[in-house]
């Protein structure tokens, strides 16, 4: 028999040490029931372990408690407070964080208390408010590991560097100015290439809707964080999905801004420098105007001044007016809006829950009076090779050297794989021309539905699934097109909720024709056709029933750099699709 | 005795098919006198061949121009007419263009004509206006060569490729939008990696001022034909400083916007899909409202909408308004700006008459009551070792491709050579993270200096040299360091006149330090200090005597996407350094 591996020791070592980091008044005597017994940990399940004070704080959006922290009444003492606790049950029911630094927030908490009372004012927009990051930003005095045993107790896998818990990325700083209160960072997949979120530290983040299924990634902790309400809001980055994709599976907002809007720098990267695709930060959370107030507020710390790849481009209020004077030209009667709708991209066909989403949407769409037009841009088989490339354009050479510094295995859900061949300078060249030339037939085809709107422009932005699944089952995650091509467009893009998965709705018509049961191949392996199609073959039990329950979201993307577009127009048709499918 | 080679005569042929272009009553009957006997071939010795009503037209500045053509008092024949005699007397005097189609400019001049007959309306802001362009633009029945012999009767040195003379670059169709008349496309080094321009088609690009000296390059056909008033204003490409070497080398004014203001799509490049350092276009004229004029002009047709790279980033009067203050605020005596100035990169050292031209930047500046620094930034070494590597990304496997084509032999002058070796993936990331890396330490130098200025913010900008020379002797362009620095930090640059190379003005000091000799070294090699240098060891002549009546600019630096800024301050300053050295 031999010994069970040092990297494993040391990644539950590190485990253990997050679980320690919880002080013992809010951690779980009982017993936690398993997955199958107490799939959905939200809403009453988790309520059980907070008080009235701490339920109100924490069901509160954030543009609601910074009303209340920004005037004085609540402290920011009570607000972080109530928020540690409620993370450190959200911790503990899906296994969501990677460091838990609570006592260095409360004790931040009391400073701006101080301040406040000093000075009658809040230090800044967001005076209080705690705010979760993803584990790739750098906080003084908190480990960054991004899952990799390899980093505990390094900066960034370098054991001497002396940046080692001494520095703190740009997006902290900024916050900090804000007055935002930190304490806690999420989980990711090791080299955030994942949809799912697993690693040799903590394991795997589960979706606190359904704790069978996958909370998402490469941002599934934000996600299973926030949905649980052990967040107001935070921050994750997307290079194929990863904001999106998490927010989608957790019935939450979020938000894939443009390259070059929120600050990047000094934040720990996989594959750091690969600029074909880059990386971008955006924020979760569960309501539209949170995203708004988090994006907007980091915008105000004018971030071009500070990371040489943010663009100047302050938050344009004029845009929001824009947008606002078209919504009201629609209730008017008065088509002024449009909008495209594409439930299949070619490659991976959409299970029926996702269906019936895009379908809700559409319906609200067209009850609030706006055109929408079938969205049938370029092949979008090419996009997902443009990205494919991209993300495998070190040949592994950076996963390689990461999963070595402690001999880890990586988790099988990464889609970059090691042992691949670097590109050469001149492929990369014509990768990057390739890229461009299917931009500009993207944006050519963008500009070509204005004859088809009726509103004199191009539509507004287009619906589509996230995935082909709801919160997905876990290894069971093998298309990420509906995603990734965003990232090779660099789109602005925001997930919607819109309802949960229904066993008993999201069923198979008693007769279908040959092109509807392509729809529905993956839903229960009945159908054998020639299609791309994801492997079913090792789960053949009866997916509507695993799917019951899982958050069904869309995605709406528009054109790029028009986050104030984006962001107005998710709030209005989130807050509609919301009402017409009675989320609200 | 062994044949010309075929890549010669095919050179040859077109550079006959580009003279034989230019109609006959343009076409010199009398020898051009050598460049020793007639140096400088502009003023009064190109008017001698024009008529007054010629001469008023093309010695207009374009904002002048579009006032008349706008208005309807100037035809858009006739000012067309004018600047296509002009070019075709540029071009017999210093061999500035590639391709001469005056018949279709005049042909579209007259449908603009019409077009202001019947709405007694302009077209668009540039009605009217001849806008010459770098020979990397395409236009319709007009070839592509970009200097290069193998690319003459194809697309990009694509013979079969059906985009040949059938497809138009998108500046080209926005120019088209605004009014603008395009009627030539001007000279280039082939690779436009060279601060010459010289190629195996047209030969060499010689200064107007001095034939004997280089227009510069990358944009040398743009600066020579400007210089001449051949043109009222044209479009170049920067990659590491070809458009501002060439406003320098002439009396001009040259920007280098940031990456995505000006629409690249659809233009030939060299070593297209390189993305560590972007070339970017921009606009070079007399004066610096016609480089705003067109700026601002390309700007109002949004080309973040028909470019993928391009940004969403319109004109924004807003900021011009507050330099515009700010200028005021200084007349009023109250410091209100501040500038660096750095007449030494730590690389180059100076010629006397560079430095003259400092010196007298800083009287102007002090005159109009601003503050001026010494700017002592991070290492400009880095900057320039960073740039180097880029620009030898592929190993010279573009360059190779290109040559390939006719077999032709490179010009000496280009500085990336062929034979080197790919760099790969890894290793371009790490040339990106160090990039970033510097320009985040530029970044934070510049926002140091705001501890200096007295304005409250920092340096509004800065001033350095173009290059360590005046419009350089042939073949001695050696040290490109004191532009490629802006590429690397993609900020905002403009090329601002300053003075004249003296040779009774710029001698050397009777007694000078050891310090001071540094300075001079190039100047007459005097002196042998153990600093980097060029090697003017062929060249022992006397370069006072040489460089004699060469324009001497300078560069002004700004911030990234900081253009209305620099444009507004570039005209204010320029006037006043105008007025100082009575080049007005």
């Amino acid at each position: 028999m031999t010994a069970a591996p040092t990297w494993r020791a040391q990644g539950e070592a590190k485990r253990q040490s997050i679980l320690d980091a919880i002080p013992s008044k809010w951690r779980l005597e009982t017993v936690i029931p398993s997955a199958a017994a107490q799939p959905d940990v939200t809403g009453d399940y988790i309520r059980q372990f907070l008080n009235e004070r701490e339920i109100k704080i924490t069901e509160s959006d954030a543009v609601d408690i910074v009303a209340q922290t920004t005037s004085g009444r609540w402290t920011a003492v009570e607000v972080t407070e109530a928020f540690c606790h409620r993370a450190a049950l959200a911790h503990q029911f899906v296994s969501c964080l990677h460091e838990v630094f609570f006592d260095a927030a409360i004790e931040h908490a009391k400073v701006l208390d101080a301040y406040f009372a000093e000075h009658k004012a809040p230090l800044g927009p967001l005076h209080g408010l705690p705010v979760s990051l993803k584990d790739q930003f750098h906080i003084k005095d908190v480990e960054t590991t991004m899952g990799y045993v390899g980093w505990i107790g390094t900066f960034q896998g370098k054991p001497t560097d002396s940046r080692c818990g001494a520095v703190e990325s740009e997006l902290v700083r900024e916050l900090r100015n804000l007055g935002a209160v930190l304490y806690c960072k999420t989980s990711v997949p090791t080299t955030l290439m994942s949809g799912e979120t697993i690693n040799n530290i903590i394991g795997y983040t589960w979706n606190p809707k359904n704790r069978l299924l996958s909370s998402g990634g490469s941002s599934g902790g934000e996600g299973a964080l926030i949905a649980l309400r052990g967040s107001p809001g935070g921050f994750g980055s997307d290079i194929g999905g990863s904001i999106r994709i998490p927010a989608g599976f957790n019935s939450l907002y979020g938000l894939r801004p443009s390259t070059g809007r929120m600050p990047y720098q000094g934040a720990a990267n996989s594959m750091d420098g690969q600029n074909v695709i880059l990386s971008v930060i955006g924020p979760l959370a569960p309501t539209a105007r949170t995203l708004t107030l988090l994006f907007k507020s980091v915008l105000s710390q004018e971030p071009w001044y500070h990371d040489p790849l943010a663009l100047e481009l302050p938050w344009r209020d004029s845009i929001v007016q824009e947008t606002l004077d078209l919504v009201k030209q629609a209730e008017t009667g008065k088509s002024a809006l449009a909008f495209g709708m594409m439930p299949f991209d070619g490659v991976a066909r959409i299970h029926p829950p996702i269906a019936r989403g895009l379908e809700l949407v559409e319906q609200t769409l067209k009850r609030l009076g706006h055109k929408v037009i079938d969205w049938c841009p370029p092949s979008h088989v090419e996009a997902h090779e443009l990205a494919g490339k991209a993300y495998q354009l070190d040949g592994g050479t950076d996963l390689k050297l990461q999963f070595g510094l402690s001999g880890e295995a990586p988790p099988p859900q990464i889609i970059v794989k090691e042992g691949g061949t670097e590109m050469i300078a001149s492929e990369i060249a014509a990768l990057n021309v390739a890229k461009r030339e299917y931009q500009k037939k993207y944006m050519d085809y963008w500009n070509s539905t204005a004859k088809l709107t009726g509103t004199g422009r191009p539509v507004d932005g287009f619906f589509c699934p996230l995935a082909p699944h709801a919160a997905v089952i876990p290894t069971q995650y093998e298309q990420t097109g509906y995603t990734t091509f965003v990232n090779v467009l660099d789109y602005t893009s925001v997930s919607i909720p819109v309802t949960f998965a229904n066993k008993f709705v999201d069923v198979l018509p008693a007769e279908i024709s040959a092109t509807e049961a392509e729809a529905y191949i993956d839903w229960d392996c009945k159908f054998d056709l020639e299609i791309e199609t994801i492997d079913h073959s090792d789960n053949e039990a009866d997916d509507a029933e695993t799917y019951h329950g899982a958050p069904v979201g869309t995605q709406f993307v528009g054109r790029r750099l028009q986050e104030e577009k984006i962001l107005t127009l998710a709030e209005y048709i989130g807050a509609a699709i919301a009402r017409d499918t009675e989320l609200a």
